[in-house]
């Protein structure tokens, strides 16, 4: 036997070109068997990523074609306008059949993202106490961790000792597919505290449960905001910790793995709005998303506008020497790379908390000695250049000074900013990188423009 | 009994401005016992950031005067140069006593970022068998899985039942802290699948192990690189997988808080990558970044003079119009913006491989599409700008012209640059934004002033 085909229990999946093709082309020649064989053999998430892909008339052939033997667990996958879509295409029969196999945190995902006539599909096909739940979580606001939540949870008497709580979880007969923690609570089912089925699985009959308690968990309010549900997850290295509501009632669990999606969100969030394009997904369609991108390129163009009144304003004194005009975008580009530079990592630094008011003061002086160091490297180098350039040491003199004077602006503004933002509870991540480009921008052409015409003219 | 002092199993960590300045003063006063109470009352992760948030000597006054009670599990969070300035404050019985408090995957991370001297400290304190599973995970590149992986692993037969296993994890005294899964092997050693904790629990004992099997896991090798890992474990939604040799033996286990650590590792990465200040930390040192980001500073310099000499040769048609080196940097400043926007979205989409090959032609046509119509947009709103402020025609035309043709190859070049250095094996994070921003330099300057100087003179 080899290590090869002995590893039979497993599956090494993810969506090959070939793979692709085949689906695509069994589809075109509507060879349904091919089609479910192939579908057989990929995870939910590849295939979500797979209709996601692919045209919107090729879906929906696909999924027509796949029919009920429609996976659908597919659906928690899926982005939300692919998803409204494909729900559209399945029979009320067949979701209402199949709902059974979703977990009750995926069902709220699913309906949390659908319009209300395809909500009831599902609401309607659940039991009544699945559906209260999935309404009990659909009760708080998107992001919160009452949303991110499994309303299943496993909880014992916090008296109890571990032989106790082995033998009821071995007679239970309702047990949560996946769970990696008993909690303990009180008689008002307020949780203080939870062990981990391995710690249960090594400790004697006679051990109590709160004797074996991991260690600094938190409980969460169900109205704590997402991100920082996975903050803390992340920074307190947590596998699950109890949601509980404004009583303190234990009311649903957050695993790692809800907390781990939650902070890919806001990582990618966090990129996204450095560079304007806040919430937008690869599917969306091409006219809308140049809507969601004009808001941005707008405030840029009058950034930009700003500029140019302020280069204006010079207008004879380039004139008179056109090697200004040529010289002036160099100071103003490494303005704002540098100051972009800077922003970046304080925009993280917020984000995971890195950057708080034990170091703000240490970090502000820490990027204007950068600011100062580059700003005179590269004053010297850029110096030479117009002077070797244009046989002028005045004119080599000027961009070395206006370089110095805006790069410690760019270091300057690029924290400076942030923390402003920060302060005033406007999100860093949106906002920074136009104040600090508009700064250098005006600063770098006014410094340039200003000190040739003060020291040329 | 109140839902607040009721939790008394549970702790709310986090660091506060009243606690961090309790912690510096008792530091500050030589006051042993108050800086002891308050570490006391905080998460290793928590005081491993106040650590890198304070001054060097109020960190070296504060970890000698904790002394022989100093937290060894706070090496496990420091950042590498901190980590070593720490250990080195530490006495060798200190770092002898308090190793077995570690977790073998801890030390392997600590032992990495150490100078081989103090590697010796942490080495030479573990026993026999435990240095060698150490060593043996060091022993893998860094961002490897073997790296990311825990050595211990709980495995049984594959032909076990339900009760054999509970059986034998009963029975055995050196289980791991944590563990989530038994894997399910051959008799050599391969792995064929693993049972959650959680269903081992819920199942009876004549039920095959294999039966219970979770479906979907992969096995893991060990040069697989960190980013993959965490690709996988997010988007098959893992908990824990097995890591295997080139044998297919079982050689370790990665869990869900390995992979989210890495996750966040890569998005953090890709971030700082496009903005040029790629490795860096917060707590490094001024001097240091500065010469890091020195590089890219210095290449975009290079394209910002590229950008100058393409303005150097329409330095006539300058003179003869004055307004053309007012307009001209917005024309290049929204093709870098545009062209950021979509290349922030495609980095990203090929990092989360939502950019394939099934879509990248879709994607294509899409950007230009989101080219063409922000570039009409704007082209009218820019052209009806100059045409109001300087009162040409012309002039509103030649700008209109010039920003729609920018924004178009704006949008095509910050896809086609980021899938070409993907392809090339380039990570297209570090690269792309300089070769964008120089096309949209370059085009925007060229076509405006060439548009210009064919039109006007």
């Amino acid at each position: 036997m080899t290590a090869e085909n002995s590893s039979e229990g497993f599956s090494n999946y993810h969506l090959d070109r070939v793979q692709v093709e085949a689906i695509l082309s069994a589809t075109a020649e509507g060879d349904r068997e091919s089609l479910i064989g192939c579908m057989a053999e990929l995870h939910v998430a590849d295939i979500a990523d797979l209709l996601e892909q692919i045209e919107d008339d090729q879906r929906n052939a696909l999924v027509t074609l796949w029919g009920d033997k429609f996976n659908i667990g597919v659906l928690a996958e899926l982005e939300e306008r692919i998803l409204s879509e494909v729900v559209a295409l399945l029979s009320r029969r067949q979701i209402a059949e199949s709902v059974v196999e979703l977990e009750s945190d995926d069902i709220v995902d699913i309906v949390a993202d659908l319009v209300p006539e395809q909500q009831g599909l599902f609401l309607n096909a659940l039991g009544a106490s699945d559906r209260a739940a999935v309404q009990r979580s659909l009760a708080f606001p998107e992001g919160t961790a009452g949303r991110l939540m499994k309303p299943e949870t496993v909880f014992v008497p916090d008296s109890w000792r571990v032989g106790d709580a082995i033998d009821f979880l071995r007679a239970r007969k309702d047990l949560p597919e996946d769970f990696h923690h008993v909690m303990l609570v009180t008689p008002k089912i307020v949780p203080v505290g939870q062990v981990s089925l391995g710690r249960l699985m090594a400790a004697g009959r006679d051990v109590l449960l709160l004797d074996i308690a991991d260690e600094g968990v938190q409980t969460i309010p169900a109205l704590r905001q997402q991100h920082e549900v996975a903050y803390a997850f992340s920074q307190y290295h947590l596998i699950s910790a109890p949601v509980v509501n404004e009583h303190g009632r234990l009311v649903g669990v957050i695993t790692i793995d809800d907390a781990m999606a939650a902070l890919e969100d806001e990582a990618e969030e966090d990129i996204k709005r450095l560079a304007g394009v806040g919430g937008e997904s690869l599917s969306d369609r091409g006219l809308g998303t140049a809507a969601l991108r004009f808001p941005w390129l707008f405030l840029n163009l009058a950034t930009a506008v700003l500029a140019s009144i302020v280069i204006a304003r010079f207008a004879d004194t380039i004139q008179t020497m056109v090697a200004l005009a040529i010289l002036m975008p160099i100071v103003a580009s490494m303005g704002g790379n540098a100051g972009t530079q800077t922003l970046t990592v304080v925009v993280r630094a917020l984000a995971t908390r890195d950057l708080t008011h034990s170091n703000s003061s240490r970090v502000i002086k820490r990027e204007t000695l950068i600011g100062v160091c580059n700003g005179f490297l590269f004053a010297g180098i850029v110096g030479a250049v117009a002077f070797v350039w244009f046989d002028s040491q005045t004119l080599g003199f000027v961009i070395a000074l206006a370089m110095i004077i805006n790069m410690i602006v760019a270091n300057v503004s690029g924290i400076l900013i942030p923390l402003g933002l920060e302060r005033m509870r406007v999100d860093p991540a949106i906002a920074s990188s136009v104040f600090v480009t508009t700064v250098t921008d005006v600063v770098g052409f006014y410094a340039f423009l200003g000190i040739a015409a003060a020291l040329i003219l």
